[in-house]
């Protein structure tokens, strides 16, 4: 998932680097008194936390300060704690879908599957070092997912909200990486309602729906707020869902920075492959979709049946739906205008980059 | 690791069952509205966490109740926290280490291989996906073990005490994963001092010294008497490790419920290889040891060379001199009476398992 600059820069941010570097610098100093393989397995981490974007951080930082927030600190540990979250999804995600390679670079697997060749080790040996490094790395990850909101100054009941949207992020994601697997074991393209649900796991929960949450929880907003944002969240979410796959067939290589025909080759069921496999066209495409084999002129040749069919105009209505849909919940009173104002253009630019 | 009944039933057992049993009923429900499969992966946790001894939850109870502690609920958490955090290492280990049995049953890997198989998969694909269930199963239980300390009814300095010990059983204990992986890219047998840290970092830490430290901080102990008990727990725990060590290769296989050369035939690093890893006698089985090819006569062959080199004997007695500097913290005027009564059968219990 690329999300570039949806989001203007809010208050806090440069705390939330300070929070990251801080907790690293601390972690490096521990790890080393356990030896230097360990250490590096830390600065690994590190170097997978490094140079995002801060999506999240950002909108944990535009909900609580827009909503009268004043702690900055607070809001910085509760955005990096969710920065740290999105390292470890990343890099348990990366396992699992056998990733050894993130954005041009080795991931965690890709540099210690490279350390494990170097050693001599066979191919299958050495990958299968590479994933147990992304595990035990990951498990740092997400465990100081949680240990960054312990450290929050709030009343307990604050405390106890956050660890229960925390949770939920992990819950939700952990179901999306599930069900991934399960569409491994019965490869077919499921109905449009299934891939938005996950969509919403995947995406929605944790990316958009639990930092607005927690920063509006940790500025102290009523539920009514809190349920609002929520919606807002998880239909935004999808939208961006919904268009990050269109860009990931129909986007230009140099703007996503991966290839456009990644997708088409694992068969990623997507709402343009949901419409189309209800079609007749489906009959022309559903052995070359999904195959390893396929080629550049397949790929062409797919896209241009998903442009017939239809399916592209569908998929990007429908993102423009979902767009919609999030701005609405934006209008109701209790959604402060300077807010408003802010999460506004973070529905429509996730939408407007497939044009 | 197999740890039998070195315990005595501490009063309180039963609630922890029942935070897990609670728990995962919680689980199912919310996982249920996801799907039958996301629920079936919480099934299979619920099943790994089932039928344990609850060894870390006892010595928590154990610390806690002796110490004067009365609210069994909050201590019951922090005993199922424990738990869980034991489940999730296992289950991530054995991804890490390969392995689908545990005990004789599949494990999650195991179970989810066996689905994909069925689904006609191909056997290295069935592996992967049996590994991403682990991973994602895992990740479940170490985030709720966070989660149950949460609910844990005490002061914020308290609660801040325990955090900090259950991190440091993920720090330690991924360390010890890390070096794991480690010795697989440069296979030699470590000097004993690497060993011990070893056995330090994957036993001591997570199943002696965090329960008995966190028992006592709920307790409301003084930081000389946790300091204390992280002693009895450090060498009680090496002791346990290098015994389980040994009846990993002289244990008989009724009584281990394992078999007796998977040590050797993995080449598994322990203070009974070191001590002959340094001596003549490593050359005539230096090629044995750790090779997947090893028969039940070369296992037989090994044996005899430790035994007559008198590795064994020294391994039994460095297990027996960390059982008894693990008893001798306890003669500190800190620990009370009842509680040394219960502790100092842990150390020799440790070690008589091996005679």
């Amino acid at each position: 998932m690329n999300i570039d600059d949806l989001l203007v820069e809010p208050e806090g941010l440069e705390q939330v680097e300070d929070v990251l570097r801080c907790f690293f610098e601390r972690s490096r100093q521990r790890a080393a008194s356990v030896g230097p393989g360990y250490l590096g397995l830390w600065e690994t981490l590190e170097a997978c936390t490094a140079g995002g974007k801060r999506f999240r951080p950002r909108l944990v930082l535009s909900a609580y300060s827009l909503l009268g927030g004043t702690d900055l600190a607070s809001a910085a540990l509760v955005g990096a704690s969710f920065e740290l979250l999105h390292t470890a999804f990343i890099i348990h995600d990366d396992v699992i879908d056998r990733d050894f390679v993130r954005r041009g670079v080795p991931n965690v697997s890709g540099r210690y599957r490279a350390i494990a060749r170097d050693a001599g080790m066979a191919p299958a040996a050495a990958d299968h070092i590479g994933f147990s490094a992304g595990v035990i790395a990951g498990d740092l990850a997400l465990s100081n997912a949680y240990r960054l909101l312990d450290r929050v100054h709030t009343g307990p009941a604050t405390h106890r909200r956050l660890n229960e949207i925390l949770d939920e992020a992990v819950f939700a994601s952990a179901a999306g990486e599930y069900l991934d697997i399960e569409a491994m074991l019965a490869p077919r393209m499921p109905p449009l309602e299934d891939i938005l649900h996950m969509a919403r796991l995947k995406t929605s929960v944790y990316s958009f729906e639990g930092p607005l949450q927690a920063g509006a929880v940790l500025a102290g907003a009523e539920d009514p707020l809190v349920d609002c944002l929520g919606d807002f969240g998880r239909d935004a979410g999808i939208a961006f869902q919904i268009a990050d796959d269109l860009l990931g067939v129909f986007g230009s290589e140099s703007r996503t920075g991966k290839t456009n025909w990644g997708d088409l080759r694992e068969g990623k069921r997507t709402a343009l492959m949901s419409f189309v496999a209800d079609r007749p066209e489906w009959e022309e495409i559903s052995s070359l979709v999904g195959s390893p084999a396929m080629s550049a002129a397949d790929a062409d040749y797919v896209r241009r049946v998903l442009e017939d069919s239809g399916a592209r105009e569908y998929s990007a209505g429908l993102a423009v739906d979902y767009a919609s849909r999030a701005r609405r919940h934006l209008d109701s009173d209790l959604v402060p205008r300077g807010l408003r104002d802010v999460l506004q253009p973070v529905a429509s630019a996730a939408v407007d980059r497939t044009r």
